[in-house]
């Protein structure tokens, strides 16, 4: 079902103000930075060994984002989960009963396919199923 | 300084009530379930491919997991950075202005060595230090 820990998405306020904690304090090699515009957020990839960290920063007052920091605090978001054939992860999951923001993947940052669960199925944590498309090589 | 994401903690009232999800519908397969008398915690580990989620159950209302969930409910707590020499690196931090929760290390669950980092270093993300003694093939 789920190949590893893709990413650890983290919303904050500023990725400028954030950011200098996590290049020159751990020093972790930033890898992109990119728009998602769909989801209304800017966003940071940093390279921790094997795994990544996203950190999210919203670009309007009405981004998801936005309405997590609002409501919770800047801090983790959510945790990606690498699969493969995320159709067929996501119809596993629905047949078991498990309930889902997205029933049907979309587009996501790095142009990987992503769906969200709903953060009830696993005690209040966010997870996203990820998939990428022809980057087997950058965990 | 930061060799990998070891571990991501995730704070539940019931480990048995949480674990069905893991186990069962993501297939994560059960490292090791143990009890951390100073933390006031049960803790299991789950092998999630590259990394490893730990579900942190407090088994006191004073442990520091019980009043994570009564102030913010259940969720990620936090996210354990694998280091070597982890009181180089503590120094390091110190020398840096970082605020840290242990300016020393301690001992964390499975034998690590831990250090917590103030959550105000990270825009409110708790961040841990944890070299594993003795266990260069786990991860």
């Amino acid at each position: 079902m789920i190949k590893n820990i893709d990413h650890i998405g983290i919303a904050v306020q500023s990725i400028e103000h954030s950011l200098p904690f996590y290049t020159n304090v751990l020093k972790l090699p930033l890898l992109a930075v990119e728009e998602v515009s769909s989801q209304r957020v800017k966003v940071a990839f940093l390279k921790a060994g094997n795994c990544k960290l996203e950190l999210l920063e919203p670009t309007s007052s009405d981004s998801p984002i936005a309405k997590f920091i609002e409501k919770r605090g800047e801090g983790i978001h959510h945790v990606a989960l690498g699969v493969d054939n995320i159709e067929e992860r996501i119809k596993e999951l629905i047949e078991q009963g498990v309930p889902m923001i997205d029933s049907a993947s979309r587009k996501g940052a790095g142009g990987a396919d992503i769906a969200f669960l709903h953060p009830k199925a696993a005690s209040g944590v966010l997870y996203e199923l990820c998939e990428k498309v022809g980057e087997e090589n950058d965990g």
